[in-house]
């Protein structure tokens, strides 16, 4: 921990995201955890909560004082349910620091939409249209200079990466996208439910929130903003036995343009190569990714495949590193003019 | 174990499917395992091969010698792979057992189909259109005379099992079906090999076989066989972290006959559950399956959603039962004429 | 579902023993689950709470009234916490019932002990040192006339069939024995918990409870009641990332009497499997026990070896099913002169 | 990568440690992966064996010459199998390279030992008695100026860490250890086997070779090197399902000079805090460790708590990481004068 590095404030401690973040920031050269807040466990140790940091990190928890932690701190981590999250980040950013939102509340372009979709009136409405994605990979211009990031979500990141580039060439056909993604557990959060309980998801995977999860707007909506073209999507989360990681299956149908199947497949491989050849995460690879090979990691592998008169793109990342605490130290780096890989070698 | 009970030999015993039959056939009150074979343990109990059985079973592995099985035996159970297993299931048939085949080698309706997704030359083609599938909700009737049965794969099932009444029916496009499907690990064989470690699969979901895997033309031949109708159809199968299970996402279009999507998932529940009112292990349910659900039974979850413009299918069955050994029990059970449900009742 | 059955009533339905008492019953062909109560889901069908059940089970929920149970079932399978429990088995008992306790409220010989490992007045304090222990092995002839059994502890079944018969025999020191026991997660119950999510538990094995466990006391207090001789006994509990079975690990130093180790081994051996020779359950095997081998399943398997000076005794069974659940319906099966394997062949 | 960094390289590249070696050489500051042998694969990139660093590592596989590697690397990590290392090791350390040897070639004190317990004859039997053990809160002067360094093996680790300071200080009884330790999967390898197949292990937990294994001689020589009295253990190994972690629980009795077992406890607890108060790896902490808690990292967790007449240790480790490659590097740092927590932060 050096004095003249990077202040970084945790808000909202006690889940998996919190924590990866914790660990993440261990191995950054240039930025310290300095301050980490939670409403129930007020002055116990951030490592009681979290014993795998057990005598590695001594941040007491403190409650969320927005000008306090002002003084303390230069970017603030916001790890806060959707809803509840847009009010302190408004707080921390009125205090005057930088914020890297992790919920959904200011992903969306639309008040409707998130209004529809999350079923409580926005906060924070004047903000909608006005907050960055924080996916570097496209908008990193706009990250650098941003005083709010609105962190991807988990499964949008493993859709949008491999799906906006594509929509954006004309490839393939904009109405009849299909995304079946297949989850860890720790997607889920770490309150006590039964549906995450141990004995209830080991040795079992189901679908969950068929045609009615929150994720498929942010999806339409981020590869529209991205391409400029609207599309149709379709989108079915399961839940897999285990901690980290989403797959991704997308089907897609190649366009006419693109040729026959084979030619598409060629097409698309090409240009996803080409769109990432600078992209420190990103892997366009010819072997069928598992999570396993990206678990714990910051890093997205995707492929391109034929089937029948599909195009099948498998894309994997780990749900809390690039879906959710790398993205936000990937952020944060750039926010902040570090390499963009500072404390996500792993 | 009484004495006027049918006598059945298990060919092939070291794999998980012929466990899982050993491990029904203790509770079946009419049928009892007196035959196992093994061509590389020989004199060996079969407890010793699998250490569940022990102090339960005491049948000896013997090889395999088709004319002294059918002196010990009535009913032939064959779990050798493709291939080979025709060779065997002729000397069986052809020395007077009744015989139900695990392997792929009888399901197809055509030769050159098999010849060209298995890569061999069929052994015995005369037979091939000429041995009925084992899937007693649509072929009972042939079942209970039939010499040679060819069991169902796992895939297969959980894709014939709904899609066949919906095809037949007309409420959803057939040229366009798309079948996601998930499975434990157990699908893969016991035999040792790198991709099916425990350190390589757990903790990780991966796609394989994309748009190369033999279970697809097995759906689609069997879909049209029972339907009357020809369809096309993607499949793609993922390994998941799990012992036994399969989940399949199904994504159809309702057709124009179907009506709005929402008329179509209500036509489609109520089609299915007319379809499988009398079928003692296959259930139409309001709750989306999870493999958990049916884990270490016969029997078949299924249920229909609304997703955008399509329609969801979710099917869950365990692969090891009512995707291979149990139904090799339910159709030896109807070949018998003993209750469906006699050693199924877990 | 025969109207001569057994008709068996579930208090306490929405755990993982209850529904691997449904699960067993169903196999059951001499009794009928007829009852199920609850007190949060009244109305509800069973099938409802435990989806496993889906179409196999019609069975409503309803409130605990011990008169109404008592007019409609035989036997009460009470799977209540400690404490609570004895209230309803004291009502459903005095109601003319015959009632398996699967809690621990009737296992110990001594008020004191309880209350002072429970931390609770016991409610009936006057039946203890009169219930007898539902381990059939030992207790068969008791439990064939008993109004109220106390169905076993987990853990305690995994250490008391192996040491009893040792302690017995003046084989092993009596004041050194140490059990290091591995369970599966679903000892911990189905209550939403931190401590049992999925994300806590997986990929993860901890001891707990070290030197606390209230099973430790249940072990001595049922190995002195039947061998006749006091012992002490150091417990220790770990969580293990599966759903079912425990493995205990025990310690024990050979009598002078025993001669040298390995003539112990061979001793211990030979007057194991004589104890057990009749145990339909019980397996004193040659190789070394894994839970998976007795996974969902009545079944026992053990084993003795020597490691240096000491003997080292390995025992295997599932944790609901002979450790909760399928002792209680093996003792069911004794108390109303049913073989003992009905609705456990599996 | 700077030309300037320290040179590795590599040897015996399919394994898990192997595997692991290249993960944190990815983080490591002041070192580079720049070459890496197999005898199967040469020529393919190191990145197909181990598709987790797909697009991160471009090294590729090459044959295992000596003088070769000696030219292009400074220092050699040796993961190949016991035997066959000492061989390789002597070529490596002969061409002038400083090796660090992941086998049990080179821990053990004795040649007779040795061979005893390996059954192979010791290649290199002149340099036993003469290898630094790879323990740097031990020996890390020695380690410092070493041309071989025997890398520690994973379960005695867990166990010399709390032991050696412990009998060293006479607080507790010296011929009456055992060592009850818990292994994930890992820990077995990656070549195909059918025990370590997914559908054996996974749900799964049992013990093997009780009183055989081979690092129960590693465990008392080197806690006799460390504290100069022998003493007598037990050890017994578990297979648990997961992919890493050991977790050891260790029963010992505290010594008459130790005064009570509570007494003990606290100075047990304290004599840790005091031995390892500079050791950045190592946390002496009040809750009971669970190997999540340092899954993936070179941390050590253990605590010491009263049970009965006896005192437990809980000791947790990552099997691969401290337990083998983490060591490893930690190693290396200390034999070139890195900071020891190079590599290592996460």
């Amino acid at each position: 921990m050096s004095s003249s590095n990077l202040r970084v404030a945790l808000i909202g401690s006690t889940g998996y995201t919190a924590l990866e973040v914790a660990r993440l920031l261990l191995t950054h050269p240039r930025a310290d955890l300095v301050v980490a807040t939670s409403r129930h466990d007020e002055g116990k140790p951030l490592s009681e909560i979290h014993p795998m940091l057990a005598g590695r990190c001594d941040v007491l928890l403190q409650p969320l004082d927005a000008s306090e932690i002002a003084k303390a701190a230069d970017v603030a981590m916001c790890c806060l349910p959707h809803g509840a999250s847009a009010e302190s980040v408004r707080e921390l950013a009125e205090a005057g620091m930088r914020v890297i939102d992790f919920s959904a509340d200011f992903r969306l372009s639309s008040v409707e939409t998130y209004e529809h979709w999350y079923g409580v009136k926005h906060p924070w409405p004047e903000r909608i249209g006005n907050v960055i994605y924080g996916m570097p990979e496209f908008f990193a211009d706009e990250i650098k200079t941003a005083d709010i990031v609105a962190n991807p979500g988990c499964y949008p990141t493993s859709a949008i990466m491999p799906l906006a580039p594509l929509v954006q060439s004309g490839l393939i056909e904009t109405n009849d996208i299909i995304v079946d993604s297949k989850s860890g557990v720790s997607g889920a959060g770490r309150s006590p439910k039964l549906g995450t309980l141990y004995c209830e998801t080991n040795e079992s995977i189901a679908a969950y929130a068929v045609g009615t999860h929150r994720h498929a707007p942010e999806m339409m909506d981020l590869v529209e903003r991205i391409s400029g073209t609207p599309i149709e999507l379709m989108f079915t989360p399961h839940l897999t036995p285990m901690d980290r990681g989403i797959l991704s299956t997308i089907y897609v149908k190649p366009s006419a343009k693109a040729g026959s199947v084979d030619a598409a497949v060629d097409s698309m491989m090409s240009l996803l190569r080409d769109t990432y050849s600078d992209a420190p995460y990103v892997h366009v690879v010819d072997h069928l990714p598992a999570t396993k090979h990206v678990a714990g990691t910051n890093h997205v592998q995707m492929t391109v495949r034929h089937s029948g008169n599909r195009v099948v793109i498998v894309c994997a990342i780990d749900n809390l590193t690039k879906g959710a605490s790398g993205a936000a130290v990937q952020n944060m780096n750039v926010m902040f003019g570090f390499p963009e890989t500072d404390g996500l070698l792993v």
